[in-house]
Order: C-alpha cells, then sequence, then structure tokens
C-alpha cells in the first residue's frame, strides 16, 4: 500500500476525543439559549473544540488553496470549456477577479493558487506556486491518469501546501479549478461507491446532454480498463483522478495532522475529501461540509466522508467558493459558543414557569 | 381597513421592476463563471439590484431591530420560560451576551433592541428603546390579544424603527424575544393559512408534549372565539398576534417604502412578514427568508411570503439569529455580482471548446 509512504512520513491522525465532544455540550446548555436551538450551530461548535481540544477555540483565520490542473480526458470531448481556460482562470485568480476571490474576501480568507499540474502556460504572474508535477494528467480513457508515483508526489505537494498553511490559520478551505475534473471526479465517485456512471455523473460547469453521455461512456470505459481497487484510494486517485484532486488530498492529510477544521467545497472538493477518508478514516472527524453541489454524485461523496453539507444554494462552480461561504457559518456557531453569556452570568432564568 | 391608515403615511410601495432583474441577469453571464453556476447566490444579487435599481448595489451597513414583547397566553402554561425572562433576555441583549449579540457582532451588523411591551420590569439599560404599548398583551383565549388600535400603535413604532435603520443601512434583520410568542406565531399560521392548529404548532424554546397540547388547545380557542378574517391581516394580528410580532410587520412595511432588503428570521418573524405579505403583497419582493427553522408552522409561513429559505441548520432560537447568519449570504451574493471580473476584462474564454 504506497499511500503508507506518505502516511509514514507524517505524525499520527488520530480522530477527535468524544470527552470533548461532551464537555463542549455541557458548556452549551450553560448559554442563554434554550439548549439545542442553534440547531446545527452547536454541533458545529462542539466539534471545532473537540479538534482543538479546548472550550475556546478559534476560526478567526482561514486559507483557501485552490489547486489548479488539466485533465487529458478533456481529449473525448467532455467539457463544455476547452483546457486553456485552467491557465486563464489561474490568471483571473491570482488578478483577483474569480468568485473565490471575492466570497474569500468577504469572508476575511486568504487564498493560495498552486498550479499542481495546469497543461498550458499562463502568463508569469506573482503569487502562483509552481509545483507541476505534470501538464495535466493523461487520458484516463486509455491510460491510468497518473502513475502511483506521480499521484503520490502530487499528494506529498498537497501535504507540504496543507502544513503551511496551518502553520498560519485555523480553517482551511479546499479549491479547484481544472477543466474536466467533473468527469475525474465522478469517476472517483462510481469507483469508490460502486455506483454506476450514469447515476453520479452531472453537467459539471455546464455539459449539454451529448457531453454528458460522453462523460458517462468515458468514466465506464476508464473504470472497465483499469479497474481501480475501491478500498485502495491510491489507487483510485491514480488511475481516474486529478493532480488538483491529489493535491486535496494532501492537504486533508496535513489538516488533520495539524488538528484543523478542513472545509470541503463541491462535487470535486468532495472527492478529494472522499479519497482521503478511505486512505485514513480518522480524517473524517476534520472535515466540515460546505454545501450540497447540484452534481448528482455528491451526495454519494458526502456519505463517504459522513458529512451533512451546511449550505444548499443550488452551487456548482468549485474553486473553493462553497468553503468561503461556509466559514462565516463556522465562525458564528464558534462565536456564539465561546462568546455568548451563561444564565448564571447574565442573570436569566434558565427554570421553567 | 383600518391598516390604512397606517399605509396612507407611508409612501406607495411598489414590487421590483422585472427589467432590473434582466438586466442583473445580463450581467451575471458576463462574469468569469459558468452561467448559473452560483445558483441561489445569483437570484438574490439579481433582487437586490432590483430593490435597488442599480448594477453595484451595496449591503455593506446592516441592522438587527429585536422587538420585546410579551404575552398574555402564557397564562395558559404554553411556555417552558416565565414571563420575566422577557425581559431579563432585554438586558442580556442590552449587555452584549444573547446569541443574537455574538452572530450580529460576527457580521458587522448592529442590534436595536425595542421594548414595546414587556410585562415586567427589567433593570434600566443604556441603549433599550422604551416604546411599550402596553405591558404585555392579553390573553387570546379569553379576549383578543390587542385592541385594533394598540396594534396599529405598535406597527407604526415598527415603522418608525425600520424607517430609522434604513437612513442608516441598505439591510435590516428582524429580531424578536417574548415568552409565548411561538402560540401567537401559531395562532397566526392557522389563521392565515386555513391549516388546523395541531400542524403548526411546535415546541418553541423547548416545550413538552403536555405544553404543545396546551398550545395547540390555546390557538383553537382563540381562533374560534375571536374569527379572525384570513384576509384582513391587522384583524389577525390584533387578536391573536403579539406587539413585538406588530412592530416587526411595521419594519417590513419600512423596508418596503425605502426599498431596503429586508431579512427575516424564525417562525415569529416570519409570522410578522406574513401579515406584512397580506396587507401589502408587494412588500414579498424585499424579503429575504433567512432559514427554515424546525417550526412546523413555518414551511407555510414561508409559502405565504412567497420565499425560499437562504439556510438550513434546524435553528429555533429567533431573536435575529437566523437573519444575522443570512446577512453573510446576502453580502457574498452581492460582492460576487459586484466585484467579479467580466469575461472580457481577464482574458478568460467563454466559449465552448
Amino acid at each position: 500500500m504506497p499511500i503508507e509512504a506518505v502516511l509514514s512520513r507524517l505524525p499520527p491522525i488520530r480522530g477527535v476525543d468524544r470527552e470533548w465532544i461532551a464537555k463542549a455540550e455541557a458548556r452549551q446548555v450553560s448559554l442563554t439559549k434554550p439548549p439545542g436551538s442553534l440547531g446545527r450551530l452547536e454541533e458545529i461548535a462542539n466539534r471545532v473544540a473537540a479538534i482543538q481540544e479546548t472550550l475556546t477555540p478559534t476560526v478567526e483565520a482561514a486559507q483557501i488553496i485552490v489547486f489548479a490542473g488539466d485533465h487529458g480526458v478533456t481529449a473525448e470531448g467532455v467539457a463544455p470549456y476547452p483546457s486553456a481556460v485552467t491557465a486563464q482562470m489561474v490568471a483571473n485568480f491570482l488578478a483577483g477577479g474569480a468568485a473565490v476571490n471575492v466570497l474569500a474576501a468577504v469572508a476575511a480568507a486568504g487564498v493560495t493558487v498552486v498550479d499542481i499540474g495546469v497543461a498550458s502556460d499562463h502568463p508569469p504572474a506573482a503569487g502562483v506556486r509552481g509545483r507541476r508535477v505534470a501538464r495535466g494528467t493523461r487520458n484516463m480513457v486509455r491510460e491510468p491518469a497518473m502513475t502511483p508515483e506521480e499521484a503520490l508526489a502530487a499528494i506529498m505537494v498537497g501535504v507540504e501546501q496543507g502544513l503551511d498553511a496551518a502553520s498560519r490559520v485555523q480553517m482551511i478551505g479546499l479549491g479547484e479549478m481544472g477543466i474536466g475534473n467533473s468527469t475525474a471526479a465522478g469517476a472517483i465517485t462510481a469507483a469508490l461507491t460502486g455506483l454506476p456512471a450514469a447515476s453520479v455523473t452531472g453537467r459539471g460547469a455546464g455539459a449539454d446532454d451529448a457531453m454528458v453521455r460522453r462523460k458517462i461512456e468515458a468514466i465506464e470505459r476508464a473504470l472497465r480498463e483499469h479497474r481501480p481497487d475501491p478500498d485502495d484510494g491510491l489507487d483510485v486517485l491514480a488511475k481516474v483522478g486529478g493532480l488538483e484532486i491529489a493535491g486535496l488530498v494532501g492537504v486533508v492529510l496535513a489538516g488533520a495532522v495539524t488538528r484543523r477544521v478542513v472545509v470541503t467545497d463541491g462535487f470535486i472538493a468532495t472527492a478529494a475529501a472522499a479519497i482521503a477518508v478511505r486512505v485514513c478514516p480518522a480524517a473524517a472527524d476534520y472535515l466540515f461540509a460546505a454545501h450540497r453541489s447540484i452534481e448528482p454524485g455528491h451526495a454519494a461523496l458526502l456519505d463517504v466522508i459522513g458529512q451533512e453539507p451546511l449550505l444548499d444554494l443550488r452551487m456548482r462552480l468549485g474553486e473553493g467558493t462553497g468553503a468561503a461561504l461556509a466559514f462565516g457559518i463556522i465562525r458564528s456557531a464558534v462565536a456564539a459558543f465561546t462568546r455568548m453569556a451563561t444564565f448564571a452570568a447574565a442573570g436569566v432564568s434558565d427554570k421553567s414557569a
């Protein structure tokens, strides 16, 4: 199991301690609100307290890491935009004009852009982190998208970026850009869950009906050809995944190692989170699912990571946009937990009439 | 129709112009994202643009107005906390220790606290706006909760507060505090929609089964006794509503008059919004539903105001906590709309491969 090569280089990942959840729950009932009335905000805060092992957790500083990579499978006509758009969007991220830039700014979060596998050249721009493992993946229909070595190298880029972010922030969002990557995420979903390709394949950035049929066919052919082992996350990732997805797997592992809040995004980021959970189940305790994408395969991936999404706004953009929105919810949950008055301190009766 | 007495004092309320929605939609497709990929964020921004009649709308400044009032129906044993908690929570709001204070602070929103009808005395505290119309409502089971004159006076307090907020902010959140007010909101819901009391009555702040049965019975008796006219929002409000609910009706009307974004909260605030829409249907165009409460009657009220909630986090606290959370979503939607790069400006291809 070559993923052990990654995990063995990291401190052990352990899940959160249930005793901290219980301590947090005890604090929740002391706060000036009917017990449970903040709903999921209470669950969020309790888990953040358990992650940080403190009753005064903080999630003020947040960073979105956007990995950009291209996909050989675009040769099959599965995407409504040319691969060149990946590089163009990298330039847009660096200029601050993309949706993730704007939503991250509203959320007072930083954005890191990592070229982990863009195929075409983008104008040299200040701020991009050049970490190309390859110039895009290979066409999964014809050969495995990556070699195991490439997938591991891309995971290690993600670990490096995740550890770097973790040294500065408490909350890390998963972002990605890669024309064709909803086909890779669909293939990962079908491989991990055993669901038929047709039931987990959607329109991605806007595929028409013919394109969706080609996506389904590409996924079916790739899975038939390479037979990835669903119990071996690295095998699935290498054969039908993507470089940017591998980078995000590394971020999730690094976030779990350093006990950071890791916030998924849409379909592609959740595919990465699902791979990470498959190779290291305890990592799930650090994951928060930002939102429910309208991609049909997303629900199955949320089941794999065992998380219920915080938002459901019919988004399907990726980039980390959902993570940026979710930061505000998580911050609010933690703020209520740490800053509300207790019944005793406020002189409010918590007794029944 | 005495509500005309209120409406005649205000400039006319007109709905938003569909042409502005179309102009906003045209801008959305020029932005560097697949068309429609920001989902409901796009709809939100388009409507805010239409409300403000500009393609550069702003919702930076926001205020939550919390009305506090007591309910005579608590004599029926419908609430798990004594009425005194209303006054205690007013003090907590002013000290900054309540959930709405904390969540509003995270959202960089102000909180105004208006005593529109608290029954018991609260310690004099800097910042409370004393506008008592009565010391709580009467017990709706025995007599109408308010006279029409009291209900109108409370609406006018809300109009005054709404206009005051509108002079300073672009976005107004509806907040409330009043032990017993989920019984009033349940009665309003049953009256406006014709649904049976049992199907719209929930646990409020934490009623047990026996208490829920008493809530249902109180609502049934009040409706049978006073027969409020479902087509006359003021009649419903006066007979089975509450002073803080009436205040919120006034805020909605003032927000619509001044073309502000008005954000509902949970069950009680949405009951007020439903009354406002019943007396002035065009006001619905200014309303955004913050979240889906777990109160069983909430969905019916959302239907009355014609809004789909932005969040679904199993909250049931009120105070304006849901509105505070929704501010961040609405701000993000508007920021993406106004600050993202266009395809042309960013040099990103918007053509299919």
